[in-house]
């Protein structure tokens, strides 16, 4: 059943490299290791990499010799050849040296391969022609199939349980730092197998989309936002929910009932067919018609999947029409600098129906809504 | 004060472009730029960079709209141009664009960055020069000065207490990831800012260094390992520890004493003026003549400092000369496949009197040795 999963993703590869007219794509990055192969590793400054032939059967796997037993254990490629280097060994002279047996001229190469892996292969005799193959591999995986869906909606599912947790946990004096390590542990306890981030922001730091929690303490009368991403077997949730400790002030309702409008109508936008950039212009309408335009600095959202960042990229020109299958967060927010900011986010999945909503939580600036 | 630092960093920086005729040099990396400008972020698939001009005073920091606030409160370049840009907006092409403004032919970049940065440089006309920026920022970054010296003995001090709690809390039953999140959380509490890896690997698991932790129950009698990595103001610690639970098989304490010794014939040879290869050696030829040599399937060692791992590398091959100031770990092991792996790391900073070593944990394969 696994097994079939994996042939049938390379075998689609196959398909885009001989109309693109590829001989081989060489991967390096974790995500799409893992949706090949189901294997992937932190391989940090060794290289790790996963070459597939338009011609032949058999791909071929360069890895750490550390990495090895590991590898032989994990990888659902029906045919690999498994070469492991030593700490002492080139592994790009090894991938040179595997091209070149196989005569390799076209090659796909992601977007994210440091430089100094594509350098040697373009400078040498004979040079292979590298070719961005990002967008053949998103166009696979944008696509998520029923068990990838299952396992986003478990994701989704610790992830609201985390965040009431996290809610419920508020509490004066306490300081960003504190709540953020224990929504980190309890994170692990619910069965999440990472954490990616937990932006955990009071009173003016809400301003600062990617401010990292400070030892700043929680006090009465502010916004706290919580934006917490986690993952579960490789694919990850990732929500937003901002609440006032205590009784929010006219300022604070006004921005959050915009934001929560502008949200309504993305979400309301989001089916099959409807271009992603018409579900950011539902948004933005919203905001910037009750003036806080300028206020909205990011896209309303993003593709989920293997990485926390993945197409389908809700923004302006973004002419991708939705389908169903695709996965992505609804996350409009307004920063008010050095006073405060509101963002709501859910992950929702494009359906038959128009779309699901993983996020099945409240939206209110109450944490009584919540706990 | 601070200020003073980076500035200086800057300026041995312009003396090293200098030397390699470089106009300018373009970081994108978390560890470069954090070094440089006391400023990074978490920008994900948003490109993030620093360009520094041989000839001119001014950087330039070309970075999303989303981090201008926290940018211009942290960046510390006494003089620096924010161009920040939408997410509708491609930062490469404002990067072209401030390059051929500023006439850069020769221009410096790191082997990490993504290839879909590099390649819009060099196919444009006129086409950049791209050079190798990486030994030049690690030459700089490799000799730490004494403020980089406190905070890696601090987050030193973190990782023994967190050891010390980690061992204490074995208990039979408790299974990898149990551990493991109690580590997670532990850490935090304890002062690190981040946890880099907590890899806790009972019985077999602990003869696959990289293996993350699984469901799998720690039994009496089993090997546990523990590598543990943490990350304080920038800095990291990574220290492992090997115990039994419960009394050690005649088998285990060979292979413990057989690494222990290892681990001391290398610390016996870090000292100012040694070759990085020579520490590896001293360890790899212990382990060889009591007959595992093909069983140590790793480097001896890796630096520590912005990056878990850096220079210097302890392997054979590198005959740098150890240099006060320099910080790496020493940790050789053995792995003998489906029973169980034995490592000891510590981390050391070459002193004016050999060494200081910053792990100051005992070495036993029994648990009482450290509650």
């Amino acid at each position: 059943m696994i097994l079939v999963m994996y042939h049938d993703r390379l075998a689609r590869l196959k398909e885009r490299m001989a109309e693109s007219n590829l001989d081989a794509v060489v991967l390096t990055s974790e995500p799409n290791m893992l949706y090949l192969s189901g294997y992937s590793a932190i391989s940090l400054e060794r290289l790790l990499s996963l070459i597939v032939f338009r011609e032949h059967e058999r791909a071929c796997l360069i890895l750490p010799r550390l990495e090895e037993s590991r590898a032989e254990e994990s990888c659902r490629i029906p045919d690999v050849e498994f070469i492991s280097y030593s700490d002492v060994e080139d592994p790009v002279a090894i991938l040179k040296e595997v091209l070149a047996r196989n005569r390799v001229k076209n090659l796909g190469v992601e977007g994210v391969t440091p430089y100094r892996f594509i350098h040697p292969l373009i400078s040498s005799q004979p040079a292979v022609n590298p070719c961005f193959i990002d967008e053949t591999m998103y166009s696979l995986r944008v696509i998520k199939d029923d068990e990838e869906i299952r396992t986003l909606e478990k994701a989704a599912e610790i992830n609201n349980r985390l965040m009431v947790d996290a809610i419920s946990h508020i509490e004066a004096g306490s300081s960003e730092k504190r709540l953020s390590a224990f929504v980190r542990s309890r994170a692990l306890e619910l069965g999440a197998d990472e954490v990616a981030f937990t932006l955990i922001q009071a009173g003016p730091n809400s301003a600062l989309p990617h401010q990292e929690p400070t030892e700043k303490k929680i006090n009465k009368g502010e916004i706290v936002l919580l934006d917490i991403g986690i993952r579960y077997r490789g694919y990850y949730s990732d929500i937003t929910r901002t609440v006032t400790f205590g009784e929010p002030t006219q300022q604070q309702r006004k921005i959050f009932d915009t934001v929560y409008q502008a949200q309504a109508a993305a979400l309301a936008a989001a089916k099959e067919g409807v271009k992603a950039e018409a579900v950011d212009a539902a948004a933005r309408r919203r905001i910037s018609e009750a003036g806080y335009g300028e206020h909205f600095i990011h896209r309303t959202g993003h593709g989920l999947g293997l990485e926390v960042h993945e197409p389908p990229y809700i923004k302006e020109g973004n002419i991708t029409a939705l389908a169903r299958g695709m996965a992505f967060t609804v996350e409009p927010g307004i920063y008010l600098v050095n006073k405060f900011g509101v963002r709501l986010e859910d992950n929702i999945v494009i359906s038959d129906e128009g779309h699901i909503n993983l996020t099945k939580l409240p939206k209110s600036l109450s944490i009584r809504e919540y706990v």
